[in-house]
């Protein structure tokens, strides 16, 4: 498939846009007008820098408000367009974007629209360039793909063809079914964009809220399968108005960018499995990247937490039953053991480091699959130093910097052996990561769904918003179908700093009252849980007074769904880090979000307190 | 009119929003029951607080799908009910809202929610308390007004009432003047919301996007009038799910929907002006408060620049025209003039500080009487320290920390004296200052919209979205009527920092050419305009070639509406501080804001230059 991108996707300058999507991959662009006009390089000079990349320019975009309009108004339209056709000669640019005129155009009046087109199409043949005609959504006379198509038909000229764009087929909840009847030679381009579902208007979704494919809610698969099999071959390109990516690094809205048409392309090809070849033998269809097959996590192999605060935190873990299994050998690194979990704590590149997530071990069939996977999709490795003599994982890091290792499915890895030898049994409460919560920066949130979907296949939940002291929280549970790894990724308000923002792991135990009890007694410090939430707890569910009592006694939560329980505590936060520890009962499959604007409240609260008062009482 | 706001509205935790509310001079509060659940303090204590602070609690809020369901849930709920109004006791509030049922209710049955509502007022009146029934725009049954208004007759119960909210009638586009029709004793409360016209399905819109009365596009006077005449006595509250809000400073939040409120009184009172007394001659109807007339701004009497670069502003200042008329006689602040513009250069608490505009002095017929309509409006004043011998002027603070100073109609001000004689006769080619642009924190940008629309009475354009390549920037026209006096303001990409933003003064001329030619042969660096820019505008306009020869020669930009024309240039940047100089011919009356991407793309890269090189050549 040749792969193109929309410069107007991206922040920073036409130099900068076109370096990121070479870096990133892309065989080509789009150039958005405004781009072009803003700049000082000259045409010449923007088709030379393209060149040097490699990049093909693609389309000169957009000619608004052309056809359909008086005598008078139509030769001064020729007159811009004759302009714009000059303008794309020196850049080396064979097709304009002539998107359907939503303000001046006159009654509908499709033989007045074909005819327009046909002269602009004359236009075009004499500078040896094309026209691309699309129906915009809210277009005044024309806003279907069929409709366009029609008139393109009626013009009948062979500079005059079809662009299609899956934002306004899809927004219009259309059918993309049609596009398999178009003449793909008479389909000049394609642009392509995913979108959040949204009741709002076409207009202001379109030039907000587009989102790459597959960070969004469209079926983008179907459109693209439609595509290969009308027969279409030429570039699919991105083209996605989005005001956070216009704030983001270039060259990671790029990746992302690539990321999203590389990972649309492998499910395109399960969508096609099985249907016949296109019809027309003779042309030359798009070829489908694939990605190399890989299973999806079969669980936590390993949680590593960045930090100088060593003690800190392994005095949490013992509060909650785990055991120290020994000092890395060479390197300043702890491991901690409970049920098959396994907790590595990590001194290297940690001084004035506060407790963070920073790599999750996730245990999968064929490590090396995995992680050329994860590279494939643009995901870059993580540098590792091993000595000869100890074993190597790979991994790449996600959006928001956080590791992503592939461990083996190995019960007792030979890594944990450079930590000393395994102790002897002892009664585990804990038994597993049940999910990890991952703090995440506004600008990084959609690039990391859709990371965490294309590379390790974990599914989109239902997003929920959670109110905070400071702002509301939206949260994006990931998990794999059968729960045992749960992403929940949560985007920091905009006043906060993602880095200072609560991030937690949270244990699954069948036992959540002897968990607490005994963490309790080894003086662990519990969240504490408002009065009022207990007296909310039994208005809401009939619960057993005793029960609710010892809820109360322990700093429990408690959550419902069906006839699901959830029964779950935190600790306080060391630095930023904290720890759950959760009980389902009856095949609760939720996380608790009715619970989580209390934790936020009391955890604000509690760093309320420590900015402002000391962290030992002062002795009289 | 008694005033109140619900905590939602606000971010912190319950007793920050309690302080703030008070702070802000609210009467009292709704208690949002998140708020309570997530706080450790008894309801007895925010009882204790509430009364410490003279701060009412108006209402516990909300009470949802109670109404209309099948007997067993029926009994589920009064159970919760029972528990909630033992609570409202507690914290001694008499009125619970319930909002009509989005997700339980059966069939629409008037009757059978009509008997369900007289059985909760019969649970409400054994404990004390009554009950509020809302229309929410998107009930399952019940929508509107009207609807929940027929089925509280229907209860009959002295318990049960009606609760107004602005947001779910007039998001419907329902008449609320049906208001007047109901029983103002019926009428238990009344919230307030502004929304910005949007169309988006209304449950999104309300929980994002509402605005505290002025900052939206609801006619809030015309619903207020409703009320009074309708008899209506009771609080009126804000209740604001706002994104932004919840991001936000309390007391600023508090504060600005103090300020809303007392606006919406003043202008509701100009609506009502000439309509004859409420029926009920014997009820207690609201009382409206009034704002001290002041006129608006004339123009500007001067702009405050502070800085500790004296000279870098002055050398611009003096290739534009302006003559130096003298230094202070106390201070290290400078006065330059033309044409009756007056610009000073204060270097008082600027050790450091990179050119910004920090003060507008406006011409006001009566500057007491601004300054009182001002403070009304709760907006600080300007601390200022004045010798006895030396004209003392007064000012506020706009949200952004702006001064606006209200200065007398005098073209000769006292104060100017204090900076030396007054120069003699010289030609001035600049003749006002037709614009002022300030940046604006995305935070104190709708606040700063009605701070300048209640305090000044300028009254809002539409907004346009402008491109950057750090991110769109949304601009915000406001002026008078007759234009004298132009603030642009612009909120600022998350992204960047306000305060490293650029902003700027924009003088008028008559001669556009002959200032450029003037400040080039001064020596003044213009910010330089890309030749794709005056091509684009020989394709869009029919120009003549020389004309667009002179454009492109002086750097000027063009805009045009209908038969009126824009030629305008801007300096290069002194810090984040530039200047413009417009030329309006045949009545144009925009600020070429088709122009502004060109501005920003241009000063973006100077800025990344500046950053990059070395500030002077390195010589070899």
């Amino acid at each position: 498939m040749r792969t193109s991108i929309a410069t107007v996707c991206m922040s920073g300058s036409l130099e900068e846009k076109l370096h990121a999507s070479a870096g990133a991959g892309f065989d080509g662009v789009e150039i958005f007008e405004q781009d072009l006009l803003v700049n000082p390089a000259s045409p010449e000079e923007v088709r030379a820098l393209a060149d040097r990349l490699d990049l093909r320019l693609n389309l000169y975009q957009p000619f608004r408000d052309f056809e359909g309009v008086e005598e008078r108004l139509l030769a001064e339209n020729l007159r811009r367009a004759e302009a714009k056709f000059s303008l794309m000669n020196r850049l080396g640019i064979d097709t304009m974007l002539v998107c359907s005129n939503v303000a001046t155009a006159g009654p509908d009046d499709d033989d007045l629209a074909a005819d327009h087109l046909r002269r602009l199409g004359e236009l075009a043949a004499g500078h040896g360039v094309r026209v691309a005609y699309e129906a915009l959504a809210w277009g005044k006379n024309v806003s279907t793909y069929r409709h366009a198509q029609h008139i393109v038909e009626l013009a009948d000229h062979p500079a005059v063809g079809t662009c299609l764009d899956s934002f306004h087929i899809l927004s219009r909840g259309d059918d993309p079914a049609g596009i398999e009847d178009i003449d793909p030679e008479r389909i000049f381009f394609v642009q392509l964009a995913d979108a959040p579902t949204l009741t709002m208007d076409a207009l202001s979704w379109s030039r907000h809220h587009r989102l790459f494919p597959g960070q969004g809610g469209f079926d983008l698969a179907g459109f693209l399968a439609h595509l290969v099999r009308g027969g279409y071959g030429g570039p699919v390109s991105l083209e996605i108005f989005n005001d956070t990516f216009r704030q983001s690094d270039v060259l990671r809205t790029a990746l992302d960018g690539m990321r999203s048409l590389l990972w649309l392309q492998d499910r395109t090809r399960d969508r096609l499995a099985g249907t016949p070849e296109p019809a027309g033998a003779g042309r030359q269809a798009m070829t489908l990247t694939a990605l190399p097959r890989s299973g999806g996590p079969a669980g936590h192999a390993f949680t590593d937490i960045r930090t100088d605060d060593a003690d800190g935190v392994g005095t949490v873990l013992a509060q909650l039953g785990f055991r120290f299994r020994g000092q890395h050998r060479r390197k300043p690194v702890q491991l901690w053991e409970q049920g098959g979990i396994r907790m590595v704590i990590d001194g290297q590149r940690a001084r004035g480091v506060a407790p963070s997530i920073s790599a999750l071990g996730l245990a999968v069939a064929d490590p090396a699959a995995s992680a050329d996977r994860a590279s494939m999709l643009a995901a870059p490795r993580v540098p590792r130093q091993n000595t000869p003599d100890e074993e190597a994982l790979v991994g790449v890091l996600a959006p928001d910097g956080t590791e992503i290792f592939f461990a083996p499915l190995d019960p007792t890895p030979a890594w944990a052996d450079e930590f000393g030898p395994a102790p002897g049994d002892a009664t585990s409460l804990l038994t597993a990561v049940d999910h990890v919560n991952l703090a995440q920066p506004w600008q990084a949130f959609d690039e990391a769904v859709l990371f965490f979907e294309s590379t390790l296949g974990l599914s989109r939940q239902p997003t929920a918003e959670v109110p905070s002291p400071r702002g509301l929280v939206r949260s994006q549970v990931m998990r794999t179908e059968d729960g045992c790894v749960r992403l929940a990724l949560n985007m920091v308000p905009h006043v906060l700093d993602a880095g200072a923002y609560p991030e937690h792991i949270a244990f699954a135990t069948s036992d959540v009252v002897a968990v607490a009890r005994r963490a309790r007694a080894a003086g662990m410090a519990v969240l504490p849980v408002p009065a009022n939430y207990y007296e909310d707890l039994a208005a809401r569910f009939p619960l057993d007074p005793d029960e609710v009592a010892v809820l109360r006694e322990l700093d429990l939560l408690y959550d419902r769904e069906g006839d699901g329980e959830y029964l779950h505590f935190y600790t306080e936060t060391v630095g930023t880090l904290f720890f759950e520890v959760v009980e389902r009962r009856h095949g609760y499959d939720g996380h608790g979000a009715a619970n989580a604007p209390v934790r936020l409240a009391a955890q604000f609260a509690l760093d309320e307190r420590r900015r402002t008062r000391p962290p030992h009482p002062v002795r009289g």
